[in-house]
C-alpha cells in the first residue's frame, strides 16, 4: 500500500542510468568497488522496513528512543511494523500519528493473536512471551513483504539504517537471516557448573538486531522448521533461557548455510561479561548499541561513558525537529497533513491575530501513559477521574494531590522531551507517586511560543476512563475524602440521567504553611479568621461569585446557580462533556469558554454543600506568551471571543445569544 | 606542542602496513579506489587544526554551537585556533578549560594585536575589522603549523570534519587554498544598477569555510601578495565589502591555479537569493551549512525548516555529553584532568557521604558572560555588585531586582543547554533586561543530580568586577535605593582599610501582592502590621536573629554584631573576600559555613541602620537532590560540617573552635 511518488520514481530511473554509465566506465575495477561506490545513490530511495515486538509502557518508551535514533540518520523512507499489545498500540499510536514525521509509516500488528502461536514454549528470559514472538514474523508481517529488519526495543542507532539495509544484497542465494556473532561466551556452556545452554554455532548469534529474508523464508518452509526445532530441543531442555535467541541458535545450528554472519559492530552488546570490547577497538565506526544488559545502563563497562551519552542524546533530544522532508524525495503526504497545510496556507499572514490562529493549528506530539498505568474501574459505574494539566514547574504539586485524592488521576503535563526525562526520574524516585498506578501521565511535547492549555486540558480529559471527571487545576488540593463524596453525589443527584455539572467551591490561601482544614466547619472558621478567602477574592471576584458562597456557608442540600459572564467554577461533568475550546492558548478564557458551552447544552449548575478545594500559592508562572504578545493580546483575545460567541449561536441558535448580551454588559 | 601518544603511534602504524597489504592486493583496482578504501582508516588518527576568529559576546555564543557541531560527528583529535579580542578570549577560554572535551586543544591569539595588519583597509561588511583577520592568519598562527581549516561562526558541520581535511591529500602540488564557489550572483556585478562588485573568477569564492595550506602560502610570498592586490583593489574600489573574501577573490582572479575549488556541498551557503539549493538537491549528502545572511535563522529559504532543524540540534545539545573519549587513540591527559582522576580514585564509594564527595569534583561547564556586557567602573571606587545565583523557576526575578539594584549585577545561571537559549529568547524579548548592559550573566551548566549552589555562587562572585560586592539571594528584593545608600556606607565605614562585612537586615513577606515599603519607616508599620515578618521567623529564626531586629528598629547608625550559630546574613564585602565552601551541595550550610569563615577571618559584622531587603514568596523549589537521599542528607551533611570545622582549624587556629563548640551546645 506504500507508493513512491512518481517524482522520486524519476529520480531513481535517473540513478539507475548513472549505475549503468558508471558500470561501462569502471569495468577494469573490481565488482565491489562499483558496488561501493554507487550503492549510497541506490539505497537512498528505496522504502526501508523495521519490525519490532513492543509491549507495555516502559517498552514504548524504550521504542522512542530507538525511533529517534534511526530517523535521527536516515536519509530513506521507513516503514515501521510494531508488533504491540494493547498498551503500546494505543501508545505508539496517539503517538506517530501526532508526530507526523514525513516519509514514515507504521503498521500495527496485535501480539494477542500471535500469542498462541509461542505460548506453548516455556521461557525462563525477562523479556516473557514477548521475546519469543519474532519467531513469527513470517506470519505477522504481510505476505507480500520480502524483506525486514528486526530490532530489539534497547537498541540504538548511531548512523544511518540503509547501511544495515544495504547489507541484504550481500545475501548469497541461499542466506535468509543475517546476524551478529554473540560477544558473550554463554552459549560455549562453560559459565558455570552444570551450565548447559541451546546449542548453537560457536559463540552463537545475537538476535537484538536481525536481518530477516521473510521471502526465502517461507519458502523454505521457516514457520513448521522453527516449531520442529524448538520441539525437539524442548524435549531435553524443557524450556528456552534466551527466548527466540535459543531457538534461533538451534535452527542456525542445524542449518549453518542459511545464516549471513553480520559484522560485530552492527549488534555491540553491552552486557557484563561482554566480549563486545574486542569488536569496536579495532574499528573507529560503531553502528549500533544493544542495551541487553538486564542492568541497561548501569551496565559495567569500562566504555559506558561513551556509550551513555550516545543514548542520552536521543533520550532528550527534541523530536520535533525529527519533522524535516527528505532531500530529493517528498513523502506521499498524509489526509490529515494535506488538510493541516490547507489551513497554514488560508491564514493570513497580515491579521493581529496571526500567531494565535497559527498555534491553533500546531499538531503536538502526545506520548499518553508515559509511566505505568493500572485502572480498575469501580464497579458501581459512579467512578471519576481527577482531570488538571501542568508544567515542569508545578511538579512538586503531584504528590500532595496524591495525597488528597486516592481516585484515578489524568494529567497532561506540557513538557520538551528533556524535561519528560526529569519528570520520570523525579516520579521514579518519589515513594508517593511510584505507589500510586491509577494515574494516567500524558506528555503534550512543546512547541512554539504559546502555551496551548487547552489543548493540553483535552488530553486529560480525552484520556480519562471513568464515566465521571472532576475538571481542576493543578494549583489545586482537593478537601480530604473529596472522591468518595463526589461518588456519592453522583449517584444523589442522578448524574447517569440528567445533565448536571457538580460546582466544587473554590477557595485560596496565600500562606505557605497552611494546615489544610478538615471539615467544611474548620474551613469557614478560617475564612472568617482571613487565613483563606474564597478564590480570588482580592483580584477577579466574578469569576466564582455565582458559586454564591453565602449561601453555601449555611447549605447543607446542594443547590441550583444560574449561568453568569465570566463564571468559571471547577466541575464534575460527564466525560463526554464538550471539550475545551482549543482557539484560547496562552492564558485567557480558557475555562470561562468551557463553561459557556456547558451552560449552552443546558448543564444544571449544581454546588455541592460539602465539597471545597483551595488553591496553594505559587510564584508567577513562566509564560513566554506573556512578554511576546502582552501588547496585541488583548485586541486579539476579544477577537477571537466574538469569533467563539458566533460559533456558539451558530451551534445552539439564538438561546446563545445571551452570551454576547452578557459580555456586552460588562 | 601536540603529540600523539606511543599508543596511538603502535595503531597508525599499523594501519600504514594495513595499507601497503592492500594496495598490493588491489593493485590491479584504480588508484582512486585504494585511496577512498584506506582514507577513513590513515585519517582517523591525525591531528585537525581548525581556525577561527571571534570577537564579542554573540559571536562566542555563535561560535560554541559550531564546535558542537563538529565534535558531535568527529573521530579526530582537534586543536582549536581561536583569534579573539579581550571579550571572546576570556569566554572561551574560561569554556574550554571547564568543558574538558578529550583530545581537544585550544590556543588563543589575540586579535588586538593583529589590527593594525588590516586596519588600513576600509571595510564597509558588518562583519567589520574582524571580518578582515582571516587574511593574516599565515603570520598568526604558528610557523610550523602547515594546514589549517578556517571557519566562520555561523557555520554548521553534518558531517566529520575530517572528511573535509581529507581533500587536502587532493591538492594539486601548486594549489594552495581550498574554497566553494559563491552561491549567488554578487560578482557577477549584475544586481542592480552601477552595482560593482571586486574582482572574481565568475561567482567567485565564499570564504567561510577555507582549506588553507599556511605551508605552501608562506613560500609563496602570501602576506605580501595579498596586500599588494588589496592596494591596487583598493585605488578603484576604495573599500571593500565583503571584508576578506572581496580580497580573497581578486587575489584568486589574478592566480586561479593556486584554488583548489570544494564540491559545492562544503559551503552551502543560505543567504537571500542565494543558489545553494542547485547545489542540495543533487546530492543527498549536506555537509556544512554557512548561515551567512544577517538575517541568520530567519533567512528566507524554503528549505529552512531543514536546516533550522540541524542547527537548533547543536544549539540546545548538552555540552556535557561531547566529553567522551576518542576510541583507538587516547587523548594526552590534562594536567587537571590528571589530578581530577587521582581525586576520584581516592574516593571511598562506600562512604556514605560518596555522592556529596563526587559531585564535589564534578568540573561544571562555565560559559562566562553569555549576553551582552558593559561595565563602566565607578570613579570612586567604591562600585558595589550584586551577586546571586538562580535557576530557571526563579527567571521572573530578574526584572523586579532590575527595578530595585541599578548598579552592577553578577548572577550565576545554572541551567541546561536548552534551558540556556531559552533564557536568552527570555533575556531577548524583556524590555527591563535589553536596556542593562550592567548584569553579568553567566551560565554554569547542570551535570549530576545536586545543585552545586556554592560551586554556582562563587561562579557570581568571582565575576564580579567591583571592588565591593553585596552576595545576597535571587528571591530578595533590595529596598529602592539601596545600591546608593551602600555605597555611601562604604566610605562612611571605610572599607577600604578595615575588614569589615556590612549586614543588609533581612525580611519577609508571604503575600504575593505586596505594595514595597518605600521607607524604613514604612517597613515598619508593615511588620507591626504583620504584612511582613523577619526572614523566616516562623521556620528558623536563629539564621537572622543576632541582627538584632529589636535594636535596628530604633538604629540611627551601623552597629557592630557578634557571631552567633548558625548566622547567616546578607552582606556586603570586598570582593576578594573567602569564597563559599564547595563541599556543600543541594541545600542545607552552604551561606553559614561562609559567614563563619569571615568571622574565622576577623571581619567585623556592621548591621546598617537604613538598609532593608524583602524576601518574597515562591513555591517550594523543585529540586532533586531532597529526595534522592533525604534518608542519608543529614548524617552526611553533619560529617561535612565536621570537617569543615577541621579545615578551619587548621587554617585559623585554635581560635576557630569556638565554632565547634558553638556547634555542639545547639
Amino acid at each position: 500500500c506504500i507508493k513512491l511518488r512518481s517524482e522520486c520514481m524519476n529520480i531513481f530511473t535517473k540513478y539507475v542510468k548513472v549505475l549503468f554509465l558508471s558500470v561501462k566506465l569502471f569495468t577494469y575495477a573490481s565488482k565491489t568497488f562499483t558496488y561501493v561506490k554507487l550503492l549510497p545513490l541506490l539505497v537512498s530511495l528505496q522504502l526501508i522496513h523495521v519490525a519490532c515486538v513492543c509491549a507495555g509502557h516502559n517498552a514504548s518508551r524504550d521504542v522512542v528512543t530507538l525511533v529517534k535514533s534511526v530517523l535521527f540518520h536516515r536519509r530513506n523512507p521507513l516503514h515501521f511494523h510494531f508488533i504491540t499489545d494493547t498498551v503500546a498500540h494505543r501508545i505508539l499510536s496517539a503517538l506517530f500519528q501526532s508526530w507526523m514525521v514525513p516519509s514514515v509509516h507504521v503498521s500495527f500488528y496485535d501480539a494477542d493473536e500471535l500469542k498462541s502461536e509461542v505460548s506453548w514454549i516455556p521461557n525462563k528470559h525477562y523479556s516473557g512471551i514477548y521475546g519469543l514472538m519474532k519467531l513469527t514474523l513470517t506470519k505477522a508481517l504481510p505476505a507480500d513483504l520480502s524483506k525486514v529488519i528486526v530490532l530489539d526495543t534497547d537498541i540504538t542507532f548511531a548512523t544511518d539504517i540503509a547501511e544495515l539495509w544495504g547489507i541484504f544484497r550481500k545475501f548469497t542465494d541461499k542466506q535468509v537471516i543475517g546476524l551478529v556473532e554473540n560477544q558473550s561466551d554463554w552459549y560455549l556452556g562453560n559459565l558455570w557448573k552444570n551450565h548447559k545452554p541451546w546449542p548453537a554455532l560457536g559463540r552463537g548469534f545475537n538476535t537484538g538486531v536481525i536481518l530477516l529474508y521473510l521471502e526465502r523464508l517461507r519458502r523454505i518452509g521457516w514457520e513448521q522448521t522453527w516449531r520442529l526445532t524448538a520441539e525437539r530441543e524442548l524435549m531435553s531442555m524443557l524450556s528456552t533461557s534466551l527466548a527466540d535467541q535459543d531457538i534461533f541458535n538451534a535452527f542456525i545450528k542445524q542449518n549453518p548455510v542459511l545464516v549471513h554472519q553480520l559484522p560485530c559492530f552492527w549488534n555491540v552488546q553491552l552486557s557484563d561479561h561482554t566480549r563486545s570490547e574486542q569488536c569496536y577497538t579495532e574499528v573507529s565506526d560503531l553502528k549500533v548499541i544493544h542495551w541487553n544488559s538486564p542492568k541497561k545502563l548501569r551496565v559495567k563497562n569500562k566504555h559506558v561513558e561513551f556509550f551513555r551519552n550516545l543514548y542520552l542524546t536521543f533520550l532528550e533530544y527534541d523530536g520535533n525537529l525529527l519533522r524535516r522532508e527528505l532531500f530529493g524525495c517528498p513523502s506521499q503526504a498524509s489526509p490529515g497533513s494535506v488538510q493541516l497545510q490547507t489551513a497554514l496556507e488560508q491564514l493570513d499572514e497580515d491579521d493581529q491575530c496571526y500567531d494565535f490562529r497559527r498555534e491553533r493549528l500546531t499538531v503536538h506530539r502526545v506520548h499518553l501513559y508515559f509511566l505505568q498505568y493500572e485502572y480498575t474501574p469501580v464497579e458501581d459505574s459512579t467512578d471519576i477521574t481527577l482531570v488538571a494539566q501542568l508544567s515542569m514547574d508545578r511538579l512538586q504539586m503531584l504528590e500532595a494531590i496524591c495525597k488528597h485524592w486516592e481516585g484515578p488521576i489524568s494529567l497532561a503535563l506540557y513538557m520538551s522531551d528533556a524535561e519528560a526525562q526529569q519528570f520520570l526520574r523525579y516520579a521514579q524516585a518519589s515513594e508517593v507517586l511510584k505507589n500510586r498506578k491509577n494515574v494516567g501521565y500524558h506528555v503534550v511535547y512543546k512547541e512554539g511560543q504559546f502555551y496551548p492549555v487547552n489543548l493540553v486540558r483535552n488530553v486529560a480529559l480525552k484520556n480519562a476512563n471513568t464515566p465521571y471527571v472532576f475538571l481542576t487545576d493543578v494549583d489545586f488540593l482537593p478537601m480530604y475524602g473529596l472522591y468518595d463524596y463526589l461518588r456519592k453525589s453522583v449517584v444523589q443527584l442522578d448524574m447517569a440521567h440528567t445533565k448536571k455539572a457538580l460546582v466544587v467551591p473554590a477557595f485560596e490561601t496565600l500562606r505557605y504553611r497552611l494546615s489544610f482544614p478538615k471539615s467544611k466547619a474548620e474551613l469557614l472558621s478560617m475564612l472568617d479568621m482571613g487565613t483563606l478567602y474564597t478564590f480570588r477574592y482580592h483580584v477577579w471576584p466574578k469569576g466564582h461569585a455565582p458559586t454564591n458562597y453565602a449561601k453555601w456557608r449555611t447549605a447543607t442540600t446542594p443547590y441550583r446557580v444560574e449561568w453568569e459572564a465570566d463564571f468559571e467554577p471547577y466541575v464534575v461533568v460527564r466525560r463526554d462533556c464538550p471539550e475545551y475550546d482549543q482557539r484560547f492558548v496562552g492564558f485567557g478564557w480558557n475555562k470561562v469558554s468551557h463553561v459557556m458551552e456547558l451552560d449552552a447544552q443546558e448543564f444544571d449548575l449544581m454546588v455541592l454543600p460539602n465539597a471545597f478545594m483551595i488553591h496553594m500559592p505559587h510564584a508567577p508562572s513562566f509564560d513566554i506568551s506573556k512578554f511576546r504578545s502582552s501588547s496585541g493580546y488583548r485586541n486579539c483575545l476579544n477577537t477571537l471571543k466574538d469569533e467563539f460567541h458566533q460559533d456558539l449561536s451558530r451551534k445552539y441558535g439564538s438561546a446563545a445569544l445571551k452570551y454576547l448580551t452578557a459580555q456586552r454588559n460588562i
